[in-house]
Protein backbone atom coordinates (compact mmCIF):
# COMPACT_ATOMS: atom_id res chain seq x y z
CA UNK A 1 0.00 0.00 0.00
CA UNK A 2 1.29 3.45 -0.61
CA UNK A 3 0.00 7.55 -0.52
CA UNK A 4 1.51 7.79 -3.80
CA UNK A 5 -1.29 8.99 -5.72
CA UNK A 6 -0.54 7.23 -9.03
CA UNK A 7 -3.67 8.03 -11.65
CA UNK A 8 -3.03 4.99 -13.37
CA UNK A 9 -5.67 2.58 -11.84
CA UNK A 10 -4.10 -0.70 -11.27
CA UNK A 11 -3.28 -3.53 -8.45
CA UNK A 12 0.10 -5.44 -7.70
CA UNK A 13 1.07 -8.19 -5.64
CA UNK A 14 0.57 -11.82 -6.10
CA UNK A 15 -2.58 -12.14 -3.79
CA UNK A 16 -4.36 -8.96 -4.92
CA UNK A 17 -4.20 -10.02 -8.63
CA UNK A 18 -5.11 -13.74 -8.05
CA UNK A 19 -8.01 -12.77 -5.98
CA UNK A 20 -9.19 -10.26 -8.16
CA UNK A 21 -8.84 -12.50 -11.53
CA UNK A 22 -11.02 -15.27 -9.77
CA UNK A 23 -13.36 -13.18 -8.64
CA UNK A 24 -13.66 -10.00 -10.95
CA UNK A 25 -12.12 -11.07 -13.72
CA UNK A 26 -14.01 -8.61 -16.71
CA UNK A 27 -12.44 -5.97 -14.27
CA UNK A 28 -8.82 -6.63 -15.54
CA UNK A 29 -7.47 -5.51 -18.75
CA UNK A 30 -3.73 -6.61 -19.17
CA UNK A 31 -1.66 -8.32 -16.67
CA UNK A 32 2.23 -7.79 -16.44
CA UNK A 33 4.87 -9.87 -14.94
CA UNK A 34 8.68 -9.64 -14.37
CA UNK A 35 10.91 -11.07 -16.93
CA UNK A 36 12.73 -13.78 -15.82
CA UNK A 37 10.67 -14.18 -12.88
CA UNK A 38 10.15 -17.37 -11.47
CA UNK A 39 7.24 -19.17 -13.45
CA UNK A 40 6.01 -21.02 -10.39
CA UNK A 41 4.97 -17.92 -8.60
CA UNK A 42 2.98 -17.02 -11.59
CA UNK A 43 1.26 -20.19 -12.34
CA UNK A 44 -2.44 -19.44 -10.74
CA UNK A 45 -2.31 -15.90 -12.59
CA UNK A 46 -1.27 -17.45 -15.86
CA UNK A 47 -3.96 -20.01 -15.41
CA UNK A 48 -6.77 -17.57 -14.55
CA UNK A 49 -5.43 -15.26 -17.18
CA UNK A 50 -5.33 -17.65 -20.13
CA UNK A 51 -9.04 -18.75 -18.87
CA UNK A 52 -10.59 -15.39 -18.98
CA UNK A 53 -8.18 -14.23 -22.28
CA UNK A 54 -6.49 -11.92 -20.43
CA UNK A 55 -3.44 -10.65 -21.95
CA UNK A 56 -0.15 -11.40 -20.36
CA UNK A 57 3.14 -9.40 -20.93
CA UNK A 58 6.26 -9.66 -19.79
CA UNK A 59 8.08 -6.56 -18.71
CA UNK A 60 11.23 -5.96 -16.57
CA UNK A 61 10.91 -5.03 -12.94
CA UNK A 62 11.44 -0.84 -13.39
CA UNK A 63 8.34 -0.87 -15.86
CA UNK A 64 6.18 -2.80 -13.52
CA UNK A 65 7.17 0.19 -10.23
CA UNK A 66 6.21 2.83 -13.09
CA UNK A 67 2.86 1.46 -13.78
CA UNK A 68 2.44 0.31 -10.11
CA UNK A 69 3.96 3.62 -8.55
CA UNK A 70 5.60 1.60 -6.24
CA UNK A 71 8.45 -0.39 -5.41
CA UNK A 72 7.57 -4.01 -4.11
CA UNK A 73 5.14 -5.31 -6.93
CA UNK A 74 6.46 -9.04 -6.29
CA UNK A 75 6.61 -9.40 -10.10
CA UNK A 76 2.97 -8.96 -10.94
CA UNK A 77 1.00 -5.73 -11.75
CA UNK A 78 -2.77 -5.84 -13.43
CA UNK A 79 -3.97 -2.80 -15.13
CA UNK A 80 -7.86 -2.77 -14.57
CA UNK A 81 -10.65 -1.29 -16.17
CA UNK A 82 -11.25 2.00 -15.57
CA UNK A 83 -13.91 2.08 -12.58
CA UNK A 84 -17.26 3.94 -14.24
CA UNK A 85 -18.08 7.07 -12.09
CA UNK A 86 -21.82 7.65 -12.28
CA UNK A 87 -22.98 11.03 -13.25
CA UNK A 88 -25.50 12.32 -10.74
CA UNK A 89 -28.14 13.42 -12.26
CA UNK A 90 -28.98 9.75 -14.54
CA UNK A 91 -28.31 8.11 -11.29
CA UNK A 92 -30.81 9.81 -9.30
CA UNK A 93 -33.05 9.50 -12.29
CA UNK A 94 -32.69 5.52 -12.52
CA UNK A 95 -33.04 5.48 -8.41
CA UNK A 96 -36.57 4.89 -7.06
CA UNK A 97 -35.88 5.21 -3.28
CA UNK A 98 -37.49 3.08 -0.86
CA UNK A 99 -37.40 3.91 2.96
CA UNK A 100 -34.61 1.20 2.39
CA UNK A 101 -32.29 3.11 0.73
CA UNK A 102 -29.39 5.12 1.89
CA UNK A 103 -26.78 6.96 0.14
CA UNK A 104 -23.28 8.27 1.19
CA UNK A 105 -22.15 11.78 0.52
CA UNK A 106 -18.22 12.78 0.93
CA UNK A 107 -17.65 16.16 1.44
CA UNK A 108 -14.05 15.96 -0.11
CA UNK A 109 -12.23 12.78 1.21
CA UNK A 110 -8.92 13.70 0.42
CA UNK A 111 -6.72 10.69 2.02
CA UNK A 112 -7.16 7.75 -0.64
CA UNK A 113 -7.18 5.19 2.12
CA UNK A 114 -10.10 6.75 3.57
CA UNK A 115 -11.78 6.67 0.24
CA UNK A 116 -11.22 2.59 -0.48
CA UNK A 117 -12.22 2.03 3.06
CA UNK A 118 -14.97 3.88 2.52
CA UNK A 119 -16.62 2.25 -0.34
CA UNK A 120 -15.65 -1.20 0.94
CA UNK A 121 -17.64 -1.04 3.95
CA UNK A 122 -20.64 1.09 2.34
CA UNK A 123 -20.79 -1.88 -0.73
CA UNK A 124 -20.91 -4.11 2.52
CA UNK A 125 -23.37 -2.82 4.16
CA UNK A 126 -25.66 -2.37 1.75
CA UNK A 127 -25.41 1.26 1.12
CA UNK A 128 -26.96 2.56 -2.94
CA UNK A 129 -24.48 4.37 -3.96
CA UNK A 130 -21.35 7.01 -3.02
CA UNK A 131 -21.91 10.47 -3.87
CA UNK A 132 -18.49 12.54 -4.25
CA UNK A 133 -17.91 15.96 -5.62
CA UNK A 134 -15.95 16.35 -8.91
CA UNK A 135 -13.23 18.57 -7.71
CA UNK A 136 -10.94 17.88 -4.73
CA UNK A 137 -11.69 14.15 -3.51
CA UNK A 138 -9.18 11.34 -3.86
CA UNK A 139 -9.80 10.00 -7.31
CA UNK A 140 -10.02 6.19 -7.77
CA UNK A 141 -6.50 5.13 -8.00
CA UNK A 142 -4.87 1.89 -7.23
CA UNK A 143 -4.85 2.87 -3.72
CA UNK A 144 -8.41 3.60 -3.54
CA UNK A 145 -9.02 0.36 -5.48
CA UNK A 146 -6.25 -1.35 -3.29
CA UNK A 147 -7.86 -0.25 0.31
CA UNK A 148 -11.29 -1.10 -1.10
CA UNK A 149 -10.06 -4.89 -1.07
CA UNK A 150 -11.15 -4.57 -5.08
CA UNK A 151 -14.62 -4.07 -3.93
CA UNK A 152 -14.53 -0.50 -5.42
CA UNK A 153 -15.98 -1.61 -8.48
CA UNK A 154 -19.56 -3.12 -6.75
CA UNK A 155 -21.21 -0.08 -5.39
CA UNK A 156 -21.46 2.84 -7.39
CA UNK A 157 -19.48 6.01 -7.30
CA UNK A 158 -21.64 8.48 -8.35
CA UNK A 159 -19.96 11.84 -9.57
CA UNK A 160 -21.61 15.30 -8.65
CA UNK A 161 -20.47 18.99 -10.03
CA UNK A 162 -21.87 20.85 -7.23
CA UNK A 163 -22.50 18.78 -3.75
CA UNK A 164 -24.98 21.24 -2.43
CA UNK A 165 -27.23 20.71 -5.24
CA UNK A 166 -26.91 17.45 -4.82
CA UNK A 167 -28.39 17.39 -1.59
CA UNK A 168 -31.32 19.65 -2.53
CA UNK A 169 -31.80 17.45 -5.79
CA UNK A 170 -31.72 14.50 -2.93
CA UNK A 171 -34.38 16.05 -0.85
CA UNK A 172 -36.64 16.43 -4.06
CA UNK A 173 -37.07 12.65 -4.63
CA UNK A 174 -37.38 12.30 -0.70
CA UNK A 175 -34.63 11.40 0.87
CA UNK A 176 -33.38 13.23 4.47
CA UNK A 177 -30.09 14.82 4.68
CA UNK A 178 -27.73 13.72 8.03
CA UNK A 179 -24.42 14.83 8.85
CA UNK A 180 -21.80 13.75 11.03
CA UNK A 181 -20.71 16.35 13.25
CA UNK A 182 -19.26 16.05 16.49
CA UNK A 183 -20.89 18.81 18.45
CA UNK A 184 -24.30 17.77 17.88
CA UNK A 185 -26.37 16.57 20.33
CA UNK A 186 -28.49 14.06 18.49
CA UNK A 187 -26.58 10.77 18.79
CA UNK A 188 -26.25 8.45 15.55
CA UNK A 189 -28.62 6.06 17.28
CA UNK A 190 -31.37 8.68 18.48
CA UNK A 191 -32.66 8.64 15.31
CA UNK A 192 -34.85 6.33 13.38
CA UNK A 193 -34.24 5.77 9.78
CA UNK A 194 -37.42 4.79 8.10
CA UNK A 195 -37.21 7.09 4.95
CA UNK A 196 -34.53 7.20 2.33
CA UNK A 197 -31.29 8.16 3.92
CA UNK A 198 -28.25 10.34 2.51
CA UNK A 199 -25.70 10.69 5.26
CA UNK A 200 -22.88 13.03 4.87
CA UNK A 201 -19.01 12.32 5.86
CA UNK A 202 -17.30 15.12 5.94
CA UNK A 203 -13.30 15.97 5.58
CA UNK A 204 -10.84 14.50 7.22
CA UNK A 205 -9.22 17.35 8.92
CA UNK A 206 -11.44 20.00 8.87
CA UNK A 207 -15.30 17.98 8.39
CA UNK A 208 -18.40 18.94 7.08
CA UNK A 209 -17.75 22.46 5.30
CA UNK A 210 -20.69 24.90 7.08
CA UNK A 211 -22.72 25.54 3.59
CA UNK A 212 -22.87 21.75 3.48
CA UNK A 213 -23.70 21.40 7.53
CA UNK A 214 -26.70 24.18 6.63
CA UNK A 215 -28.09 21.78 4.06
CA UNK A 216 -28.43 19.06 6.52
CA UNK A 217 -31.86 17.99 7.77
CA UNK A 218 -30.47 16.79 11.26
CA UNK A 219 -26.70 16.76 12.85
CA UNK A 220 -25.73 13.54 14.24
CA UNK A 221 -22.24 12.36 16.84
CA UNK A 222 -20.90 9.57 18.26
CA UNK A 223 -19.77 10.01 22.12
CA UNK A 224 -16.20 10.22 22.89
CA UNK A 225 -14.69 9.60 25.61
CA UNK A 226 -10.65 10.03 26.83
CA UNK A 227 -11.04 13.44 25.44
CA UNK A 228 -10.69 12.05 21.72
CA UNK A 229 -11.81 14.65 19.53
CA UNK A 230 -12.80 12.50 16.16
CA UNK A 231 -12.62 9.59 14.68
CA UNK A 232 -11.00 8.99 11.48
CA UNK A 233 -12.98 9.35 8.73
CA UNK A 234 -13.72 5.49 7.70
CA UNK A 235 -14.72 4.50 10.99
CA UNK A 236 -16.87 7.09 11.42
CA UNK A 237 -18.29 6.22 7.74
CA UNK A 238 -18.82 2.55 8.74
CA UNK A 239 -20.62 3.50 12.16
CA UNK A 240 -22.75 5.11 10.02
CA UNK A 241 -23.54 3.08 7.44
CA UNK A 242 -23.90 0.07 10.29
CA UNK A 243 -26.00 1.57 12.31
CA UNK A 244 -28.26 1.65 9.62
CA UNK A 245 -27.73 -1.15 8.25
CA UNK A 246 -28.75 -2.60 11.93
CA UNK A 247 -32.18 -0.75 11.51
CA UNK A 248 -32.73 -1.99 8.40
CA UNK A 249 -32.12 -5.34 9.70
CA UNK A 250 -34.79 -5.58 12.18
CA UNK A 251 -33.39 -5.71 15.93
CA UNK A 252 -34.43 -7.74 18.68
CA UNK B 1 2.62 9.12 7.07
CA UNK B 2 4.29 5.91 6.03
CA UNK B 3 3.97 1.97 6.18
CA UNK B 4 7.88 1.69 7.65
CA UNK B 5 7.85 0.53 10.42
CA UNK B 6 10.80 2.09 12.44
CA UNK B 7 10.73 1.52 15.85
CA UNK B 8 12.01 4.77 17.03
CA UNK B 9 8.61 6.05 18.56
CA UNK B 10 8.39 10.16 17.66
CA UNK B 11 5.99 12.41 15.70
CA UNK B 12 6.44 14.44 13.02
CA UNK B 13 4.70 17.58 11.31
CA UNK B 14 4.06 21.12 12.35
CA UNK B 15 0.34 20.43 13.41
CA UNK B 16 0.70 17.28 15.32
CA UNK B 17 3.48 18.28 17.31
CA UNK B 18 1.80 21.17 18.17
CA UNK B 19 -1.05 19.67 18.91
CA UNK B 20 0.35 16.57 21.11
CA UNK B 21 2.32 19.77 22.82
CA UNK B 22 -0.63 21.45 23.89
CA UNK B 23 -2.46 18.25 25.47
CA UNK B 24 -0.31 15.87 26.09
CA UNK B 25 3.20 17.45 26.98
CA UNK B 26 4.57 14.89 29.45
CA UNK B 27 4.86 12.53 26.70
CA UNK B 28 7.20 14.31 24.63
CA UNK B 29 10.74 13.77 25.23
CA UNK B 30 12.58 15.52 23.00
CA UNK B 31 11.91 17.73 19.82
CA UNK B 32 14.29 18.75 16.67
CA UNK B 33 13.86 21.25 14.40
CA UNK B 34 15.74 22.07 11.02
CA UNK B 35 18.95 24.45 11.31
CA UNK B 36 18.43 27.45 9.39
CA UNK B 37 14.66 27.09 9.34
CA UNK B 38 12.37 29.65 9.25
CA UNK B 39 11.63 30.15 12.71
CA UNK B 40 8.46 31.85 12.56
CA UNK B 41 7.39 28.42 11.42
CA UNK B 42 7.87 26.63 14.96
CA UNK B 43 6.61 30.06 16.60
CA UNK B 44 4.13 27.76 19.15
CA UNK B 45 5.94 25.16 19.50
CA UNK B 46 8.97 26.77 20.84
CA UNK B 47 6.98 28.59 23.17
CA UNK B 48 4.90 25.59 24.23
CA UNK B 49 8.33 23.77 24.53
CA UNK B 50 9.48 26.28 26.67
CA UNK B 51 6.15 26.49 28.94
CA UNK B 52 6.74 22.65 29.39
CA UNK B 53 10.58 22.86 29.49
CA UNK B 54 10.89 20.41 26.60
CA UNK B 55 14.12 20.37 25.42
CA UNK B 56 14.59 21.47 21.79
CA UNK B 57 17.62 20.71 19.74
CA UNK B 58 18.29 21.95 15.95
CA UNK B 59 19.87 19.34 13.47
CA UNK B 60 20.46 18.83 9.95
CA UNK B 61 17.66 17.76 7.57
CA UNK B 62 19.04 14.65 7.02
CA UNK B 63 18.65 13.59 10.74
CA UNK B 64 15.46 14.73 10.96
CA UNK B 65 14.35 12.12 8.11
CA UNK B 66 16.18 9.62 10.19
CA UNK B 67 14.54 10.19 13.06
CA UNK B 68 11.28 10.05 11.34
CA UNK B 69 11.99 7.52 9.04
CA UNK B 70 10.57 9.89 6.54
CA UNK B 71 11.22 12.57 4.58
CA UNK B 72 8.78 14.82 4.90
CA UNK B 73 9.13 15.84 8.15
CA UNK B 74 8.40 19.96 7.42
CA UNK B 75 11.14 20.50 9.92
CA UNK B 76 9.85 19.29 12.76
CA UNK B 77 9.96 15.62 14.82
CA UNK B 78 9.24 15.03 18.67
CA UNK B 79 11.03 11.73 20.19
CA UNK B 80 7.96 10.70 22.38
CA UNK B 81 8.14 9.18 25.77
CA UNK B 82 8.15 5.17 25.33
CA UNK B 83 4.51 4.05 25.32
CA UNK B 84 3.99 2.17 27.80
CA UNK B 85 2.33 -1.23 27.47
CA UNK B 86 0.84 -2.46 30.60
CA UNK B 87 1.60 -6.35 31.40
CA UNK B 88 -1.13 -8.51 31.73
CA UNK B 89 -1.23 -10.16 35.05
CA UNK B 90 -0.82 -6.72 36.69
CA UNK B 91 -3.52 -4.97 35.10
CA UNK B 92 -6.14 -7.55 35.06
CA UNK B 93 -5.45 -7.88 38.48
CA UNK B 94 -6.05 -4.06 39.47
CA UNK B 95 -9.10 -4.23 37.36
CA UNK B 96 -12.98 -4.28 39.23
CA UNK B 97 -14.93 -5.51 36.05
CA UNK B 98 -18.45 -4.34 35.85
CA UNK B 99 -21.28 -4.63 33.62
CA UNK B 100 -19.53 -1.48 31.62
CA UNK B 101 -16.45 -2.63 31.49
CA UNK B 102 -15.08 -3.73 27.54
CA UNK B 103 -11.53 -4.95 26.63
CA UNK B 104 -10.29 -5.42 22.91
CA UNK B 105 -8.22 -8.38 22.35
CA UNK B 106 -6.20 -7.93 19.27
CA UNK B 107 -5.50 -11.63 17.56
CA UNK B 108 -1.90 -10.65 15.54
CA UNK B 109 -2.91 -7.30 14.21
CA UNK B 110 0.25 -6.92 11.77
CA UNK B 111 -0.54 -3.33 10.31
CA UNK B 112 0.85 -0.35 11.68
CA UNK B 113 -2.30 1.82 10.25
CA UNK B 114 -5.30 -0.56 11.97
CA UNK B 115 -3.12 -0.59 15.12
CA UNK B 116 -3.33 2.80 15.75
CA UNK B 117 -6.68 3.52 14.33
CA UNK B 118 -8.23 1.14 16.10
CA UNK B 119 -6.54 2.62 19.58
CA UNK B 120 -7.99 5.86 18.47
CA UNK B 121 -11.57 4.27 17.91
CA UNK B 122 -11.04 2.19 21.34
CA UNK B 123 -10.10 4.75 23.37
CA UNK B 124 -13.15 7.49 21.73
CA UNK B 125 -15.79 4.09 22.67
CA UNK B 126 -14.54 4.13 26.41
CA UNK B 127 -13.29 0.81 26.31
CA UNK B 128 -10.98 -0.94 29.14
CA UNK B 129 -8.08 -1.50 27.25
CA UNK B 130 -6.60 -2.96 23.90
CA UNK B 131 -4.64 -6.33 24.37
CA UNK B 132 -2.10 -7.69 22.29
CA UNK B 133 0.14 -10.56 22.62
CA UNK B 134 3.88 -10.09 23.10
CA UNK B 135 5.15 -11.66 19.94
CA UNK B 136 3.45 -11.13 15.99
CA UNK B 137 1.88 -7.98 16.66
CA UNK B 138 2.57 -4.74 15.00
CA UNK B 139 4.98 -2.80 17.94
CA UNK B 140 3.84 0.92 19.05
CA UNK B 141 5.75 2.99 16.42
CA UNK B 142 5.51 6.03 14.94
CA UNK B 143 3.46 5.64 12.57
CA UNK B 144 0.79 3.88 14.53
CA UNK B 145 0.84 6.51 17.25
CA UNK B 146 0.20 8.78 14.06
CA UNK B 147 -2.69 6.85 12.87
CA UNK B 148 -3.95 7.11 16.33
CA UNK B 149 -4.42 10.88 16.11
CA UNK B 150 -2.11 11.16 19.27
CA UNK B 151 -4.54 9.08 21.41
CA UNK B 152 -2.43 5.72 21.51
CA UNK B 153 -1.44 6.87 25.39
CA UNK B 154 -4.65 7.40 26.62
CA UNK B 155 -5.80 4.05 26.86
CA UNK B 156 -3.45 0.85 28.32
CA UNK B 157 -2.17 -1.25 25.82
CA UNK B 158 -2.23 -4.55 27.34
CA UNK B 159 0.59 -6.90 26.47
CA UNK B 160 0.39 -10.80 27.26
CA UNK B 161 2.39 -13.63 26.65
CA UNK B 162 -0.20 -15.79 25.11
CA UNK B 163 -3.57 -14.87 24.27
CA UNK B 164 -5.32 -17.96 25.13
CA UNK B 165 -4.05 -17.96 28.37
CA UNK B 166 -5.19 -14.44 28.46
CA UNK B 167 -8.88 -15.48 27.58
CA UNK B 168 -8.71 -18.15 30.49
CA UNK B 169 -8.01 -15.63 32.79
CA UNK B 170 -10.69 -13.24 31.38
CA UNK B 171 -13.34 -15.99 31.99
CA UNK B 172 -12.07 -16.72 35.76
CA UNK B 173 -12.54 -12.65 36.36
CA UNK B 174 -16.34 -12.29 34.48
CA UNK B 175 -15.86 -11.13 31.54
CA UNK B 176 -17.70 -12.96 28.38
CA UNK B 177 -15.31 -13.63 25.31
CA UNK B 178 -17.34 -12.81 21.83
CA UNK B 179 -15.35 -13.34 18.70
CA UNK B 180 -15.78 -11.71 15.20
CA UNK B 181 -16.19 -14.19 12.94
CA UNK B 182 -17.64 -13.89 9.38
CA UNK B 183 -19.14 -17.29 9.51
CA UNK B 184 -21.02 -16.64 12.42
CA UNK B 185 -25.29 -16.67 12.95
CA UNK B 186 -25.22 -14.36 15.56
CA UNK B 187 -25.24 -10.65 14.38
CA UNK B 188 -23.13 -8.40 16.35
CA UNK B 189 -26.50 -6.64 17.56
CA UNK B 190 -28.27 -10.10 18.18
CA UNK B 191 -26.21 -9.84 21.54
CA UNK B 192 -26.81 -8.00 24.41
CA UNK B 193 -23.88 -7.18 26.48
CA UNK B 194 -25.05 -6.45 30.26
CA UNK B 195 -22.01 -8.57 31.22
CA UNK B 196 -17.95 -7.56 31.35
CA UNK B 197 -17.09 -7.99 27.81
CA UNK B 198 -14.03 -9.16 26.29
CA UNK B 199 -14.24 -8.59 22.15
CA UNK B 200 -11.55 -10.30 19.79
CA UNK B 201 -10.33 -9.11 16.37
CA UNK B 202 -8.64 -11.68 14.17
CA UNK B 203 -5.67 -10.99 11.65
CA UNK B 204 -6.33 -8.72 8.80
CA UNK B 205 -6.03 -11.65 6.57
CA UNK B 206 -6.48 -15.01 8.12
CA UNK B 207 -8.98 -14.06 10.85
CA UNK B 208 -8.92 -15.28 14.37
CA UNK B 209 -6.69 -18.44 15.03
CA UNK B 210 -8.90 -21.59 14.99
CA UNK B 211 -8.18 -22.09 18.73
CA UNK B 212 -8.46 -18.66 19.73
CA UNK B 213 -11.56 -19.17 18.21
CA UNK B 214 -12.47 -22.08 19.87
CA UNK B 215 -11.58 -20.30 23.52
CA UNK B 216 -14.39 -17.36 22.40
CA UNK B 217 -17.71 -17.86 24.24
CA UNK B 218 -19.58 -16.90 21.34
CA UNK B 219 -19.10 -15.42 17.68
CA UNK B 220 -20.81 -12.45 16.06
CA UNK B 221 -21.03 -11.18 12.38
CA UNK B 222 -21.96 -8.44 10.86
CA UNK B 223 -23.75 -8.84 7.84
CA UNK B 224 -22.14 -7.90 4.05
CA UNK B 225 -23.88 -7.14 1.00
CA UNK B 226 -22.63 -7.03 -2.59
CA UNK B 227 -20.41 -10.37 -2.22
CA UNK B 228 -17.92 -8.09 0.36
CA UNK B 229 -16.44 -10.92 1.97
CA UNK B 230 -14.44 -9.10 5.11
CA UNK B 231 -14.20 -5.71 6.38
CA UNK B 232 -10.85 -4.02 7.31
CA UNK B 233 -9.68 -4.55 11.01
CA UNK B 234 -10.30 -1.38 12.01
CA UNK B 235 -13.48 -1.22 10.57
CA UNK B 236 -14.68 -4.37 12.15
CA UNK B 237 -13.37 -3.34 15.60
CA UNK B 238 -15.11 0.04 15.44
CA UNK B 239 -18.40 -1.72 15.18
CA UNK B 240 -17.89 -3.80 17.51
CA UNK B 241 -16.47 -0.89 20.13
CA UNK B 242 -19.89 1.50 19.45
CA UNK B 243 -22.36 -1.77 19.34
CA UNK B 244 -21.11 -2.18 23.13
CA UNK B 245 -20.88 1.87 23.08
CA UNK B 246 -24.44 1.89 21.80
CA UNK B 247 -26.26 -0.30 24.16
CA UNK B 248 -24.42 1.25 27.13
CA UNK B 249 -25.44 4.57 26.67
CA UNK B 250 -29.25 3.06 26.70
CA UNK B 251 -31.55 3.53 23.40
CA UNK B 252 -34.36 4.20 23.02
Amino acid sequence: MTDQTNTFPCIYGVNPVTEMLKHQPEQISKIYIRKGGNPRAFGEILREASANRIPVTEVHGRKLEELAGVERTQGVVATITEIGYSEFEEWLEALEPTADTAVLLLDEIEDPHNFGAILRTAAAAGIEGVIVPKHRQAPVNATVFKTSAGTAGRIPIVRAGNLNQAILQLKDRGFWIAGLEQKAEMRLWDCTFDVPMAFVIGNEGRGMRQKTSEHCDFLLSLPMANAVESLNASVSAALVCYEWRRQRDGVK
